[in-house]
């Protein structure tokens, strides 16, 4: 048997135009991509549903889903659902905020790179259109990644652990422009918080917008059916 | 109704020697002590009920259980269980450590404490009997700290999360002599990696050989049944 030569990537998932996009292109760098979405209790299923038959389609080596349940410690409008998910643009750290969700991911990922050897991880975070959350800013992502490599044996083994972020500094608009020229199909990715099971977005809450806005900035079709 | 004013702690308790002396060192310096601990797919759930026995015995404030199946990552003895646990010991980083275990669970410990307003997050790691896990090392500490402060709504509000590891240099023996001045009942505390539903400890694996050697160092009676 001939074993892969490639270089192994892992690539947090959700199932949003995000981290597809992540995904494309950490396949269009020539990874063998290992994806990794959650379920942590959110709202919905449908983005696990997307993020599993998008991992599918763009040719993952694997695709996990880890059972995490969030609801436990609440403090979001994702995960409790006596918070309402908001329907107008607030200011400051809004309640879909899910306290320190990133770390949470980002440390499974790590857990998983580790038994896999993958030295790549790769999550779609953006300090553009980053919706107030703390934990998407590059200072945040250095420090992780500071930590990731005294946490495990790849650093105690001289390897570099790296946490890359390709969306950090793009709007919305770009992220599209640039997933549509990999060739990504948005039609089935879900960004919204409170999509209906079979995917409908709601088109008023904020992660709707951003995609909505995304589209018309980039002057690119939606297909997306808003108003579920 | 007269709110408490003490601070928040959060404890990380597994049930065993370390987090139980943990929660107790935290108590003595007059904590209001919320206990968090994981049902992460591990061999048993001796340590999971040890856990919320302590905690409750200790007079902490809350205890929640988070379900988080790490089998799904797998690559160690105690979420595999193709990989058995060692009798003896072994050199390196051992088959026992969990890939980013105590990464993971001092991210979700940070979620709740973000949810809590709790500013300081106590854990029971040790660099002196450490079993060659890279996660206990006083460097990591340092890193997630810094890597915390910045994932936060703390960190943005000017507040200081602090990573607490009361015990990263204490030998076994003077872990139990300080919990015992303490008032700890080492009794109900589960240590061994593979013990029995109700809680009795194989005698053999790295957890209860420096258990053992721990009590008679410290020149202390071990009430542990051992050889299950």
């Amino acid at each position: 048997m001939v074993m892969s030569e490639k270089k192994r990537a892992l690539v947090l998932v959700s199932g949003g135009l995000d981290s597809t996009t992540v995904l494309a292109m950490a396949r269009s760098e020539g990874y063998d991509c290992y994806t990794l979405s959650f379920d942590y209790g959110q709202r919905h299923r449908a983005e696990l549903l997307a993020a599993s038959r998008t991992a599918e389609v763009m040719g993952a080596v694997e695709h996990k889903e880890v059972l995490l349940d969030l609801r436990t410690i609440g403090g979001s409008a994702l995960t409790d659902d006596s918070i309402d998910v908001p329907e107008e643009e607030g200011t400051g750290i809004p309640v879909t905020y899910v306290p320190a969700r990133n770390t949470v991911f980002l440390s499974i990922a790590l857990g998983w790179a580790e038994v896999l050897g993958a030295d790549d991880i790769f999550i779609g975070v953006n300090a553009v259109d980053y919706s107030g959350y703390p934990d998407c800013r590059p200072d945040y992502i250095a420090a992780f990644e500071v930590m990731a490599n005294l946490a495990t044996k790849a650093g105690v083994e001289g390897r570099k652990l790296r946490i890359r972020t390709p969306l950090i500094d793009l709007t919305k608009a770009e992220i599209i422009q640039r997933g549509m020229a990999l060739g990504v199909d948005y039609f089935t990715t879900v960004s919204c918080y409170q999509a209906t099971d079979s995917g409908k977005a709601c088109g008023v809450c904020d992660s709707c917008r951003l995609r909505r806005q995304g589209f018309i900035q980039a002057g690119l079709e939606d297909q997306t059916i808003y108003g579920a």
